[in-house]
């Protein structure tokens, strides 16, 4: 292993596994990790110091270093690893914080919340995408661009503020079910739809994607009769973190692999590990793991902002409206699902859905490769969707306060929580 | 963020940071990370149950799945960054067992041990050379190859074994420091005289790395009088680990920047916070860490094995040769700087410093590099230094429980530990 890449005349050195680019790439890798996490927590430390959102300033703090301010930390892929790594721990995290019979006693809401703010967007993508003179599919596409929730921010907030408990949060985290398995059928059918051909294959897609959760929400409650011994077999073993850990990722690659998100996976695992007795064990062993993973999500999300969009009058004028119909659209869909939790903690489950992140640009990159939508709309859905990122973090923390008191007043936590 | 590349047709996508290619390589590298992680937990299980170091099993694990067995795991940048974070991680957590005094104390033995275990190599390698028909400067590259020491496979076994308190444990650790210097100026001179030009850069590059142990052992008592506050004072750290990360992960870059192995840096870091009313507390904390992080650096060093060598039998003999020449120096220099512990205990000191690992694949990767040897002696030092890794752990785990024995029936641990 390249271990000494800074030794003098290294140049044409080649290691067993590759060449001196190799080294070179290596050193590289290693080092931009470093910076965008003393980044992410510096912007952190700035951030909570002015009683902002501790996770904006995380975001920054890569912006500021990654390649479109100083370029002092290239994304590498192995940067881009341990940011998927920090969101799916992240995610298994908040699983293990949620009670799966919880869960399915806000179903029906979360059902709501999450189908209500995905049509919203799509509905007010296809006007805005026609009203700039674009046709019916890549009209679509912006919608849909605005439509996938990302989770990783507003766990991350929810977490910060200590309201995982609350009902509200487990709608946000139901709705995000709901919201990825719609978009994986969405994706599917508008891809059919671009190349002509709605095979069969999308079908299946979405099947297995209901059965991966499906099966997981129902094994869930086995857990609660496993003995901690089962998770202490292995002679490697003397916690239950590292077989837990192996879980985990086996169940974040194969969602993806079934075509959801990682992150749904971890958060299904983390779910069932939730009811076994070893539970709070592996909450206190992931902690540390938490704190060295997860701020590489934050860190790289920051560094692949790309704000040029925001530059032309013009396109910053769409970039602006998609953003405030991104966040208006989940806010309705939020409120309209979940009113009965209460006016505040409605309005916390639509804030709490708003962040779109890396669905929304993955939608985005895949209308370009369609070639549904030229290099311009592809730069205004980024911005739009970076900024309903941004935002979302400064109104939860607004909101959230006002909803906990709301709940302590119409009568106190353990019935506004069974809700 | 890459996060959904198994979609349908995703084919041609366009991530803000790069193109389909980068996509496909990013699911390679998580895939790859999670298949070498799980080799090397079976692999562990497999040799812990019949009673052989379990670090064997990790690096055997990785072998089998590895680029040279079946195939199933790529070594990509990824890996060799999450093997470089596992054993930085590993010789800090090493460092955080030394106490500072101690390692002073053993001083002198450490010289004697790294010194002479570092020059019978190189003669022993020169001779052999020679007598193959090589010349002198590829002569002494050989030699330099088996000269130096990669401590993490023994920090491991050490660790396993539960005898890091050990005085031959210190011994060992000091001993690879003396051998880290070493291998900084030979290779340094020795690329001089490959080029003909030994610049004053060698010198430079010499006082940095002892400017660097230097200052490490020096600054290290002052830990004493640090208060616990000094490393929670950010907002973001509710415990030490994260501003301790960060602190590992610098000390770890300076020294490669200097010219040391990373492992050195985290070492002394290591030293440093042991002193530090924050230690034990750290030394929990980053327990899941090791666990997630250290087996990747086995995985990927088993995945490294190519034996090929061994099939030519003209070849093989040379292996063999240089493999027992290796183990036979080093434990020579072990006995002949350690023999004040006793027998048993300078057996194990010698045996210690016998895995040559990744450093002396950066040296040998040098010499085909610098022209000095053909592809059939790199081949032949690569199977050699493997060897030695492979040897060791088996021989370190019959000698230690023989040199504790030896240890108590002289009068007992803390007489003994203070030597």
């Amino acid at each position: 292993m390249p271990l000494l890449p800074d030794l003098p005349d290294l140049g044409g050195l080649v290691f067993s596994a590759g060449g001196g680019a190799e080294g070179l790439a290596f050193a590289d890798a290693l080092l931009s990790l470093f910076i965008l996490f003393l980044a992410a927590k510096v912007g952190e430390e700035v951030f909570r110091r002015i009683n902002q959102p501790g996770v904006i300033g995380e975001l920054l703090g890569g912006f500021i270093v990654g390649p479109f301010a100083l370029g002092l930390a290239d994304v590498t892929i192995t940067a881009e690893v341990f940011a998927e790594l920090g969101v799916v721990i992240l995610l298994f995290t908040v699983g293990l914080e949620v009670r799966i019979d919880d869960l399915i006693a806000v179903g029906p809401m979360a059902l709501a919340v999450g189908a209500i703010g995905f049509i919203l967007p799509i509905i007010a993508g296809i006007g805005i995408g026609l009203a700039i003179g674009e046709d019916i599919l890549p009209a679509a596409l912006i919608g849909l661009a605005l439509a996938a929730t990302s989770i990783g921010i507003t766990s991350r907030v929810l977490s910060e503020m200590g309201v995982l408990d609350r009902a509200f949060s487990r709608v946000i985290l139901g709705a995000a079910i709901v919201d990825d398995i719609l978009a994986l059928l969405a994706i599917g059918v508008l891809s059919g739809f671009a190349e002509g051909s709605l095979g069969p294959e999308t079908l299946v897609t979405l099947v297995a994607g209901l059965a991966f959760v499906g099966i997981g929400l129902a094994l869930a409650p086995l857990g609660r009769r496993l003995p901690r011994k089962v998770f202490v077999w292995p002679k490697f073993a003397d916690t239950p973190v590292v077989p837990v850990f192996i879980i985990m990722f086996a169940g974040a690659l194969l969602a993806q692999f079934v075509g959801l998100a990682a992150i749904i996976g971890a958060f299904v695992v983390g779910l069932m590990v939730a009811e076994t007795p070893v539970r709070e064990e592996v909450e206190h062993g992931f902690r540390p793991l938490l704190g060295i993973f997860a701020p590489f999500f934050f860190a790289v999300t920051g560094a692949h902002i790309d704000m040029s969009a925001l530059l032309d009058p013009q396109l910053l004028i769409i970039v602006l409206v998609l953003t405030v119909m991104g966040v208006l659209t989940k806010l309705v869909g939020g409120v309209a699902g979940s009113l009965r939790l209460g006016r505040w903690n409605a309005i916390v489950v639509g804030l709490g859905m708003s962040p779109r992140g890396e669905v929304g640009i993955v939608v985005a990159a895949l209308g370009l490769s369609l070639g549904l939508i030229g290099g311009e709309i592809y730069a205004v859905l980024l911005a739009a969707v970076i900024l309903t990122t941004l935002v979302a973090p400064v109104m939860l923390q607004w909101a959230i306060p006002k909803a906990t008191r709301d709940e302590r007043h119409h009568g106190g936590g353990p019935a506004a929580r069974a809700a």
